[in-house]
Parts: structure tokens; C-alpha cells; sequence
């Protein structure tokens, strides 16, 4: 997509929200959410999930185990487990993050609020939604930027000022679409955007990381995520404009980095 | 599994229940929901689905029209779209169904019940929720339990009295699991249980409506979904024990019933 294209969109989504009125996010309290803090390692930058139905509490255990044995930057797990999980991790550095109206982002928007409200009751601190994909396909450009503002509202009123992510689900989306969810996120106030739910087929690649780096900025995160299996995909992705890797095989890479460093 | 087996089963968990001083539901209000009604069409016994992420507005209205059109029992949608398809619905015999907590089942408990309540409220007649599968693997039968009984009180407390449908995501669960799965959904009073999502790999299967009809008996519905796409399909679901089936096929079943009878 030409840089022009991708200027052309965004005006366009800029454009429709003014006309309707709708007032974007400024003053974000986290300047540094979109960037890779210094010396950091890729196993530092990971968010360690395991977000299958039929997820066992002994394995969700072994999570929290393992993020506090690497040193990962989050456990990312469904929110019935956020009460088990708070109890493991409520000793240590490891941030709680917590998936709503996950993976399809079709719920109500005042459901996916509400979870988004419980989870953090619980002991979130990032909260990952999937963007409404249905209304971007719609054009429905308003009512997902609503559905955003609403859970990044949530995520904001807090003391704690909770990370708000917007998963766009990539592999659903055409590249003008792509645009079109980033700039919604961005302007709704999100604090980073994610490229994949892990549930549907096609995960992170570095052309949409590059891509969504290009149209939120420095001054929101991008997150790769689906699957990326590799240290040398994680390094891929954070060369194309990552700050964040979402994976399921954190502990093979960060063994890998282990390795290298030795 | 052996009918020994499976009342060992039913009669372990009922143990678990009673041992905990959870009450099970009795008095069911609807005692047909267990039967296909007589001179039913297989046409009529169809929960017109459409739940992929990216389904757009004018693909949800194309599923409205069809149901109308060819007589389904109901559409089957996400909660985004319940206010759009209340009003296309709004003159017509079509009932609401309204997935929640969809479809992995790991929403927190009191978030698949608000979504069930704020499906209600704007206009779902049927409710369907997933079994948190997990808790199922983990043998927390108890915290299954109380995730059922409170969707299906708030779908039972309505005057209308609302339905409420297990899916059990048979596809993720080993036989003893599937037992497990529908003693509990029947002890905490849901009308319906339901063969799968249709997100995981494998579908609805005779053996499984047979079994799941074999646990709850005949005052609870049993629905076949996932991988239907035929009407001698369907009919050998209705055969084996099934008194709804749900699939995106129907207008091509409908139509092939239309030639059957001409």
C-alpha cells in the first residue's frame, strides 16, 4: 500500500469522526508504551498466553511459573482464570493481561466494557479487545471507534492507568481496512495495536507491523503476535517496528536468547 | 461408552453437586423442549447461524430475510448484532438466538451472564452459551455448575421465559468429559444442550447426539451443530437424538426438502 494510500485513509477516518462528532483520545499519561526501553531482552518484551477453550488451571499454573522464571513481560490468559492467576502472580513483576470479547470481538460493546471492568476488578493491568471486525468490514467506522473508546476508557479511569490493547485480527482485514483499525485505535485512545488473535489463520508478519507502525506512530505500541515460534522471528518483528511479541512458545525462545548470550 | 459407564458418570457428579449443597433446578417450564414437534419440518427445526467474525450488516440482513423467507426456527448470531437483527426481525415468527461467552467459554461468570442479560434486553429469545471447557478439563464441576445455573437463571427469570443452550464443544472433550459436560448443563437447568461452536476442528457426529440424548433424557433439547451441510445429514442427526440443528447450510437443506416433498 503506497504511503500516499495510507495518508488518503487516515484522513478519511479523521474525517468521519469529526464529521460525526465524536471527540478522539489525547494526553496519553504512558509516552513510552510505543517504544523498546533500552537494553531490553526479547524475552522481557513477551507476553506469555495460553488462550485455548480447553486450557487447564495446572496449566495456566505452569504459565505463571514459567513468566516469573524468564522474566516474560505479562501472563496473557481468558478471564475466567484472571482470579487464579492474580493468586499466583501477586508477588511478583509479572503484569496480568486479560483478553475481552475474545477472539471474535463481536460481543456487545457494553459487554466487552463490563469485562473489561471485572477483569481489572480481578487484577488485570492490560486488557487485550478484539477490534468489532464486522464493523470495519461495514464501514461502520463510528460504532468501532465507540466500541474502543468505551474499554479504553475503563482501562484509563484506573489509578493504576491499565494498558488498553486493540488486537485488529490482520488476517481478517484488507490493507485499507488495516489502516482504517489502527487509526481507529489510535484515536479511540488505545495504547497499543496487536496483529492477531491466534484464532484465525495467518498470524503476525513483519509487512503488518511495518504497516501499523507507520500509521499509529511512536507514540502507541505494536504488538506481533501469532505465531511466532523463533527468536529470530520475534527479532524480525521488533526490526519492523514491534515493542511487544504475544506467543505461545516464549520458553523456546527465551532459552534461545539464553544461549546466545552465553 | 458403556451405559454402565455413563450412569457411574451422571451419578459421580451428581455426588460432586449435592456433596458442594448446590441445588439443582427443577420445574422446568417447558416440557416440550425435549421433542421435535410433530410434523415438523427438518426446515423448522434450523437455529440459522452466522457467527464468523467478519460477517458484515448486509450478510446479517441476507440471514434475516432467509429465515423468513424459508421458515428456520431461529438466526443464530453474536450479541453485536442482536439490536440490528431485532428490528429486521421485529413483524416475523423468527426467534433471536444470541451467542455469549462465545466460543471459547472462558469469559468470568458474571460477564456471560451480563451478556446474556443485555442480549435479552435487546430482543434474543435464546441464549446460547459455551461450557467453560476448562473447568470441565480441570474437574472444577462446581464452578461449571454455578457458570450454567446463572445464565440460565437470568435467561428463566425473564417473563418470556427465555432458553437457555449448552454447547458443550464435544470436539475438546473425552467421552467421560462429555457426560460431565451435559449432567451438568441439565442440573443447572439449561433447556437445550449443543454439540459445538463450530470453531474447533470437528463437528457434530451421531454418536455424540446419541450419547448427549442418552444423558439428558427427553426433557431437555439436544442440538446438532457444526459440520451439517446436508439434509440427509440432518435427518440422521434428528434420528440419533437431536430436536434442533444448527448450521450455516440452510437455505441449501431447505431447498433440498422443497424438492423432496415436490
Amino acid at each position: 500500500m503506497s504511503d500516499n494510500l495510507v495518508e488518503i485513509t487516515i484522513k478519511q477516518v479523521n474525517a468521519i469522526l469529526s464529521e460525526a462528532g465524536v471527540v478522539a483520545k489525547t494526553g496519553r499519561t504512558r509516552p513510552d508504551v510505543g517504544r523498546v526501553p533500552e537494553n531490553a531482552s526479547v524475552s522481557g518484551l513477551i507476553d506469555h498466553t495460553l488462550l485455548r477453550a480447553d486450557a487447564m488451571a495446572r496449566e495456566i499454573e505452569m504459565l505463571c511459573f514459567e513468566a516469573k522464571e524468564f522474566g516474560f513481560a505479562s501472563v496473557c490468559v481468558n478471564s475466567w482464570y484472571v482470579p487464579l492467576v492474580a493468586e499466583l502472580l501477586k508477588d511478583s513483576e509479572v503484569t496480568i493481561c486479560v483478553v475481552v470479547g475474545f477472539p471474535l470481538g463481536a460481543s456487545l460493546p457494553q459487554v466487552t466494557a463490563y469485562e473489561a471492568q471485572e477483569a481489572i476488578n480481578a487484577g488485570a493491568r492490560e486488557i487485550d479487545m478484539v477490534i468489532p471486525v464486522g464493523a470495519i468490514k461495514s464501514r461502520d467506522i463510528v460504532g468501532a471507534f465507540n466500541d474502543v473508546t468505551d474499554v479504553a476508557t475503563v482501562c484509563h479511569d484506573h489509578p493504576d492507568e491499565v494498558i488498553c490493547k486493540v488486537i485488529i485480527e490482520t488476517a481478517l482485514l484488507t490493507e485499507p481496512e488495516k489502516v482504517i483499525a489502527c487509526q481507529i485505535a489510535k484515536q479511540a485512545g488505545a495504547d497499543f495495536v496487536k496483529t492477531s488473535t491466534g484464532f484465525s489463520s495467518g498470524g503476525a508478519t513483519v509487512e503488518n507491523v511495518a504497516l501499523m507502525r507507520q500509521v499509529v506512530g511512536n507514540g502507541v505500541g505494536v504488538e506481533a503476535s501469532g505465531d511466532i515460534e523463533t527468536l529470530s522471528q520475534a527479532q524480525a518483528m521488533i526490526n519492523a517496528g514491534a515493542n511487544r511479541i504475544g506467543t505461545r512458545s516464549s520458553v523456546y525462545i527465551a532459552q534461545e536468547e539464553q544461549r546466545q548470550e552465553n
